[in-house]
């Protein structure tokens, strides 16, 4: 169950609007790794952790803490979303600035929002639920949780980056500090369950059912030799359990398939037809 | 530049027909961490990555690798779909386990697909690259791969348990394994990345440009105490940078904001409107 | 700013697991008008208000709730896929309850959720921000609100005609009434709305602008004057605007469109081959 | 069964082209509350009406007008396209307007349609069935409907406001004009549906099956008595069936719930690896 | 501007209900190439149209019809859906007809549209505008149609092998038999337009413009010189133009790129670490 | 199985950066007929294919192709994103290029993939497998296929038209020639498979079993007879089994359809308040 206060987590106020920006804004709102998606993932993940305890607390803790980051960006978009100029492309032209907002921002922030923040990206794709990852195995979940902020906060510099407004910037460096604390909490998480388990997910499926030959090596698939350098085609593999070996002219290992003819009730091409091939085109008629 | 051969990377020949197992299996090949998402996910990250070498060259072989894998289950589908009954549910519903297939068979299987895999998942959602991540920067990318890897070798175990085909687990069997590599690589990666730079992604923003009195901060945000007693509320940071605090009860750091009115050509509900409040409502009508 | 306490606003267990009815059940956590939808839509709408006051307090009053109760049902679908059947059609088919269930359930919730929720609908859509509206006019927002209720309610209902388990019905009844609840309170604010403003959406636009002439006819486009008995064919327009009018044999007032040909960078067909028409078609090769 | 006339219902003519502004009107074409969405929401109830009389051929009736209103829509984009720039942005640049129209211009207006109109919404996203309505109870239906039409004239009206041409402006206070009626018939129609059943949809679910003690009451779970003062919190209940309360400080009804344990084959987190939780966590790497 | 009469195009009625029948054939109402896709199609098509005449009339013509065979689809299903059960599976499963149907139909018929027809595919993805084509290049166009009424004929003849329903059999042979006169008339426009143009769309782009080097070239990528054999790989070109050649051994006609690193500004993997690649990984902690 | 090199299949250089013409480019990587469409359509036919031989040959020579121009294009993308700028609007505004280019630009493009192609289409939509068709049907998919070379082409015509770069326009020239082979091909493959079976698909299906009194009727449903004097109205139908007929005045072959109430589980509007219709609805309240 939640409770909501109206105040803040941290400002998020700007020095004065900036209506294309606030376009650009969504994509960390709305967007793949927007605030929706870690919001969202880590709830639906803590609601299905099946056992108690601190990992489950950790999971509502941060999710709560990106509902309100939700909300702080919301505040943010619609405050510099105020005043957007709408109408006059000729008279709006001879000043280049609003000749740029007219042709750059999100038509949507007028037309359908009414200056408030939509629930979609910097290009206006709105929020789907394909973006967020809860699998039951929170190990895999954790690495999937890594990932989105360091995503998210790859973002959140970039956007720092293309802003000049001091509030913006001030905002920004509150949630890319967040998610210094959030990338940090997650490989914590992260190696405790590895040490109990192995880096290999999930740890619970024996061993002698996959083919273990090839558990262990680099197909080079793509002609040139660099990637037989690296750590990961040499010495014992990272998990403990094998050596890492390159395959440097990978071969296949079943031959080309043939597939039975489908039965006439599906209509597809007769086998007949497939397997004549006779060519029975009359002349072109060019 | 891409070439095919026809044989296959592995076996993909079931001993005898499944429609049901042919639906639940294509969520490895077109559900949100199935083939189509890896290998498209590697072959965007290889042809972005902006300079040569091992990374590149690793993303490349894994990509070109996906495709086979591809290959394997559109040809492992096809064949649990060979004569996959159609038409009368009476006649049908008189054999339970044809009247479960023809319950839960994924009816595009027949009418749309002509018993061809379909680039969809085990529910039907056709394969979407809103699933996929390339940003440019790799440590966050690979991280990316290792958990595709992880939800992706997670998913095939599972399926595994599901199967009891022999010739269906010969083949999740390699898939199996080539995921234990392929988590094995990302974390090598990983791990080189890190020591190269930080756990933090992206290392190039300037610490000093962050929050850092939150950078390292547990908020309670939900009520109990479990997750204090977790790694990542106790001693020095993972990245080694700070120390990590609990925060049991954290508070707003900025006020309730106040949004101004919007101009009229928007036509928000008016601001006497919302100031003013009154109820003018007549009695209920009932 | 959010936060959580891990109790349940009200009960969310089943007397028994039903992974059939657990599909089911995610239509109203992450269908079109699921939990999902209406916790977003009130927070958006409520971030979005511009201005203080009761409106959007109610609005945040009611998003937090609608989070308890995406919590709830995750909670209880979870608990309706414990122990799901996976594996052996064949054995299971002789048991035709566990073939029903093989052939009903959705295979995501074993597959890809590990038996917990998924932010999808009843036959496996994912969530999408498709769903939710917040104009920033709250009289047309309140309307989106009423509907909502009203499907949401509508779906709960039939849910509990389809359910047999008593700890189900006990959290629908629960449901049920907040649904009660809040479709007369969204009544209530759209009454005191209209009761200031006028029922016409947005109550701002200058009347003389739209062609009053159209503003109260009803077109009979569809054969059959049924229609024409209704209130909204007669007597004094409901906004207390007009007289409603009823049109037996609508005419278009425009004549047909001819359009400019587009210019030759645009490659669309040739204006001499559209205007001349002339068949230069060959006798059928047939 | 439908017949076609060339001519158009009102003119679609605009004064001279003007890309930019096709763009955003292809909100109401293709978006959430564009025309498709209304002809398609009203026909598919007309066709779910299971029972005769005014209603059926109420929709039927309005949904015919809006496929001519797709057509005026579709006419007058066309139009604004009549020779869109294309090509050298450095030549264009020198020129602000052009400038702005080559920046801001949906690029598929060129590129994919060839300067037709696209069934997609003003950013670009292309129309979906998420966006209809059809339930089956038409009083829930008509609800839909009434948002439907007040979000589409409020988003006409925005549009009315950013336009300058003339033509524009004639066909935007006829679509106007025409939700004027609309929004009044789907009122008259509600208060009908209202009057002989109740205003709580379905009317037909046994009020001793829900909760009665929540049925009417308020939780404040949003900091701060707002929403107290509201008509929604004090007095008979809108249905006439309780009394509404409010609620200060809402509590749980329901203990913190405890999940099972997956089975094995699942392949979630180990119970022993949650329950226990002990830090193993080797020092640090860094 | 549309006309409606409330008489079916052709009869839609059903011997007796069949749930799950009506999953599947929503396939060819809300699908891919199911009739709101076509419908629109054409109608999108021919309000693009710049130039008038027999083209733009044949698009109209067939585009009303196709709102018909909606409607006679939504009928049909409509009445597949009679008395559909829900409810009790452990009573139902005594009855492996009911067992399978409750396993197999389509939850939302009930839950969601109250027994009436979906805008949705057979297994429940919402139609969505992605799957139209209006290009305003005939030609182009004209193909698309022929494509979907191939495709729509074929899942309609799947359908029909799939009924046993002597009134479901009635419509769909009405329905394949129009698409036989929908590809039949496609096929004579197109091959009047290949007549007066080419059969290269689009055909107004200058030859020498293109790499003729290649036009007519097909290259052996898949090991296998199967395709060799074929008239595309032998004899004059198709259009006249040139001839076809067959390339046995491919090979690439550019140097592997190298891309220039990116600003700091993007925060991509520094070049220094993407030249460098040593290995600085720590001893493994396994 | 695939095997990858990393030299391109062509060049793929432009003289300078342009951010502008990379998004618009972006329509022939991701979009509905970009080069991931093609290439996954081709391939998922060939993978169907249940007979062997020159048809499957061509697919995979074909699809292997396709993924190489993805390669190209996406590495033309992230060369016309070199230094892309980001930033402060004001200063660039004093630059009317740049200010285009703030405004203009994907947004994506910075934040997103850090200057790498997306999977997207030009307005930033994500590639979907919605857009791709393999039925098992040769003669169907092969006009699917001819479709989508043609879309392709147009559309890499019109974006050649829309550039100014040199290395831009040789890269064009080059898909642009490869397109005429592709349209070239499945015209000659489409040939051959009419002449052996008929142009009508499925060609398998009996003829006694459609309607065959509107097997060739055209049906005038948008007044105006333009359409009565093509080639389509008049003479031998083009499948050579009956004769086109033009059909002026169309009439419903069927009554208006009654559908029966549904069942009060199904909570939908009761008959009584449908059949009965009387406005009971009290005096308006304005």
């Amino acid at each position: 169950m939640f409770y909501h206060v109206k105040e803040l987590q941290y400002h998020a106020k700007p020095e004065k609007p900036d209506p294309l920006y606030a376009k650009k804004l969504q994509e960390i709102l709305g967007g793949q790794f927007g605030e929706i998606s870690v919001a969202l993932q880590y709830l639906f993940q803590g609601w299905s952790v099946r056992g108690d305890g601190k990992y489950k607390d950790l999971l509502m803790d941060t999710g709560a803490e990106e509902l309100a980051h939700i909300e702080m960006l919301a505040t943010m978009i619609a405050r510099l979303l105020d005043g957007a100029p709408v109408g006059d492309l000729e008279k709006a032209a001879k000043d280049p600035i609003i000749g740029a907002i007219l042709g750059g921002m999100n038509p949507q922030h007028a037309i359908v929002s009414g200056l408030g923040a939509l629930p979609a990206d910097s290009v206006g794709n709105r929020w789907t639920a394909d973006y967020i990852i809860a699998s039951g195995n929170l190990l895999a979940d954790f690495r999937a949780n890594l990932n989105a902020e360091s995503q998210g906060r790859l973002q959140a510099v970039r956007l720092y980056e293309e802003a000049t407004d001091s509030g913006v910037k001030d905002m920004l460096s509150w949630l890319i500090a967040r998610d210094t604390m959030h990338q940090n909490q997650w490989v914590a998480a992260i190696y405790e369950l590895e040490s109990k388990e192995n880096i290999v997910v999930p740890s619970t499926f024996p061993k002698e059912l996959e083919k273990r030959e090839v558990s262990y090596a680099l197909f080079n698939l793509s002609r040139g030799n660099e990637s037989a350098t690296g750590r990961w085609a040499n010495g014992q593999s990272i998990d403990g359990q094998g050596t890492f070996q390159y395959v440097e002219q990978p071969v296949p290992f079943a031959p080309e398939p043939k597939l039975t003819p489908a039965p006439p009730y599906i209509h597809n091409t007769l086998p007949s037809i497939l397997k004549d091939g006779t060519n029975l085109m009359p002349p072109s008629k060019y």
